[in-house]
């Protein structure tokens, strides 16, 4: 009998969590966005939980909302990518670094380097999450009044992603014989300049590091417009993607592996892992209560805002214990989905004006909230009908919620088959199940 | 009695060293570029060693010699400065970590975002190089056909040092209150916008950082033109430099510090530590038969173009075996400083075209050769006579070299009272005596 298909689990980290009310959570490490020791132990958890991969969301501005909003929220400032991952590969001996990098705002020489670097580093454990950046406060930190237009990022990153890799290529794998008799330290023949010169880039090479241990890092994606998704069609080993349930993850999934097919690329070579906030508890109703304690955390006077704009609307007048007023709420201009689902939402899960804004204003994507047993089926769906190869797992709050989920969720996958019960490789790529890249200035025959 | 002044140490790191014959030595660990063991052990030695910091230099281009040296060289390839020393601060407590970051081909805002990262990542250990990027080579990494000018790139360091300082204050030191009761995480009135907008640079702010525990990463400078010393006067608090000889060294001493104080700044805030490439033996004619081997591992092919660089005419046609033949050298456009050391030197150290070019093609700058004796002496003149505040290390060969500096000669220097015993404090800024720069946006009052 074949071997059953398993999940890949990556942890999406904001020290703190991604949900802006974490902070204020009994038990959790309101400071650790520059604590070390905090970071440390999280990343060791994972670790020894089998996790694929740490994975380090980037932004590239602070002024993101409204100072009343941003001054309650522990989202805007920590530590920066690249020395946190590298700090950390020190401390860990398998677990996956997975970095995000930005393609628009920052120079594919400097890309290419640093990842090679942690890659060195690590032993073979990066990855990098192309981004183009979408917060357009972005540009005012680099020069730019405007935000560069949205094809033109999808445009940029493709070629960036050319650059780089062409980079990572430099030297054969087998380039530095470091010969002391002959006092050869690397073939030239081995060595490949790039000389790239395209719309938006120009770029001679060679990188001047030897080539990664994985050859390339991982190359993980996570837009979800049409030029978002072909971008991961053609280039993503891995795709972060934010589906709201499982019908339209199904579509996602089906559209982007057909993509990639139609691009020549292998589909069990892409591996879909959508984001999913999760919430164990000991009954349904455990799960359920902390999250709604989570949700009040988060202030009402920024929770209030962002229902607001959920629903395209002004929602300050609302009396916050009662339910929503639907027949109050106008049709709207803004995102009509995005309204439809507030409304599903209030209705199916019968909250307050109060809970639905702290739902807004905390975490509002996919999540699964409930027991191990019950989180595991539903996983287990996912993974057996083609929505999912996994998740990224998004964390209430740390280190309680994290706990839940490598000691109680983990667990109960690994019963079922569902998940490695120990790492089989030593790469981000093999625990992923992906190749080695050849390098294409060097094929091996 | 007042406590007699001591030096500081620093040690420039490549990790192979910065000879270009030094991976063939006995005992070399050649493959030390991308091997974070060997890198562990050495930071180890030189923290026990009580060294004040690692300080790693920093290339963007590989080509900057013709491919027959190139070769040859394990110079052109290593790990990127903050993913490594990222990862050494997690291995080490106090020593400091000083990386090389470009003004030139890089961004305020991604080098004041590293810098603040690792700061807080090690506590307080961060050192900023500031270079100008000397190699034109590099330019056509970053899409541009030619090297920036020098003065244009002297003037945009300028600028650079005040956007990165700048963004550093963002946040008042005590901007993150975290109080969960009443839900503010951060001040705002403590949250400064830079809204920066100069001839070369425009930059809003502010950092998505808190501010470093040192207030500022300490400022490192490297250039020695009069621009380059200039920018030092008014920024440095480290300035690393090559002066030659002793005579030398106190005019480029007293010229910075002179500088320094012209522009209001403290003359014991700015401390100079001049490159010295130290080989220690057990007799001086050991010491001098231990430089004479390695620069002898320079291959000839690379070692002989050196020479004919230096000399500013062609020297392949000399019998290398043979001493250099003074009368069949013609006077040069070139330099003639420099064609007036070579011939010096010839004659002082009596040494063949083969010794002569291994030199060159070697290490031919400032170096103290000798016992820890001797060279403690010579470091003590440098000291009292006002030409160095200590000294940049440079190893002629790794770990030998290392060990010959840390278990031989500081303890020579501890003995004298000229090299702390141990750390005195636990950031870079403390250990070099420099004070904690205050906000400019948040004075103390
Ligand atoms: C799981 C996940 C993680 C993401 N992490 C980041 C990030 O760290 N930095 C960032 O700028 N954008 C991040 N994004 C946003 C995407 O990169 C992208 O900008 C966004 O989905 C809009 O892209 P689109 O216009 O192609 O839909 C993330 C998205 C998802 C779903
Ligand atoms: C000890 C020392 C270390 C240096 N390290 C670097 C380095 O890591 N990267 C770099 O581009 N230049 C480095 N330089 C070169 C200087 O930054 C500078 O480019 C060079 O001295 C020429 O500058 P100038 O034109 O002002 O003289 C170093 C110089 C010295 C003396």
């Amino acid at each position: 009998m074949a071997e059953s298909k398993k999940l890949h689990l990556t942890a999406f980290m904001r020290p703190v969590s991604l949900h802006t009310g974490a902070w204020r959570y009994p038990g959790a490490y309101a400071d650790a966005n520059f604590n070390l020791g905090h970071l440390k132990s999280f990343i060791q958890k994972l670790e020894a939980a089998k996790f694929d991969a740490f994975f380090m969301a980037d932004h590239l501005a602070v002024l993101n909302m409204p100072v009343e909003a941003l001054k309650r929220s522990h989202t805007v400032t920590s530590f920066e990518p690249f020395t946190l991952l590298s700090a950390l590969s020190v401390v860990t001996e398998r677990i996956g670094l997975a970095a995000t990098a930005s393609t628009t705002y920052d120079e594919p020489y400097h890309v290419a380097r640093r990842f090679a670097s942690l890659d060195h580093l690590s032993s073979g454990r990066a990855g990098w999450n192309i981004v183009t950046t979408g917060n357009p406060e972005s540009s005012k930190n680099f020069g730019r009044d405007e935000h560069l237009e949205h094809s033109e990022r999808y445009k940029r990153a493709r070629e960036f992603y050319d650059v780089v890799t062409g980079l990572w290529d430099s030297f054969a794998d087998d380039a530095f014989v470091r010969d002391p008799a002959s006092g050869v330290y690397f073939d030239p023949d081995k060595l490949h300049v790039l000389n790239h010169k395209g719309d938006d880039l120009a770029v001679r090479g060679p990188l001047n590091m030897a080539r990664p241990v994985q050859g390339w890092p991982v190359i993980i994606q996570a837009g979800q417009s049409d030029p978002g998704r072909q971008l991961a069609a053609e280039t993503a080993e891995a795709v972060f993607c934010s589906p709201r349930d499982l019908a339209s993850a199904k579509a996602l999934y089906a559209d982007i592996k057909g993509r990639a097919a139609a691009a020549g690329r292998s589909r069990e070579h892409l591996k879909i892992l959508p984001a999913a906030f999760i919430v164990v508890g000991d009954s349904a109703e455990d799960a359920r209560a902390k999250r709604l304690k989570l949700d009040s955390l988060v202030h009402y006077d920024s929770a209030i805002a962002s229902l607001s704009v959920a629903l395209g609307s002004d929602a300050t007048g609302f009396d916050p214990d009662a339910p929503l007023p639907v027949d109050q709420i106008p049709d709207t201009n803004a995102s009509k989905t995005s309204l439809a689902s507030v409304l599903k939402l209030a209705a199916d899960e019968q909250l307050t004006v109060r809970q639905l804004a702290g739902r807004y204003g905390g975490y509002s994507g996919l999540a699964f909230v409930g027991t191990p047993q019950t989180i595991a089926d539903e996983m287990a769906v996912w993974l057996a009908e083609e929505a999912a190869d996994g998740f990224t797992v998004v964390f209430p709050f740390l280190p309680q919620g994290l706990d839940d989920v490598t000691l109680k969720l983990v667990p109960e996958l690994q019963r079922r088959g569902l998940f490695r019960e120990d790492y089989e490789g030593t790469t981000l790529r093999e625990h992923l199940g992906l190749p080695r890249p050849e390098n294409r200035f060097f094929p091996k025959s």
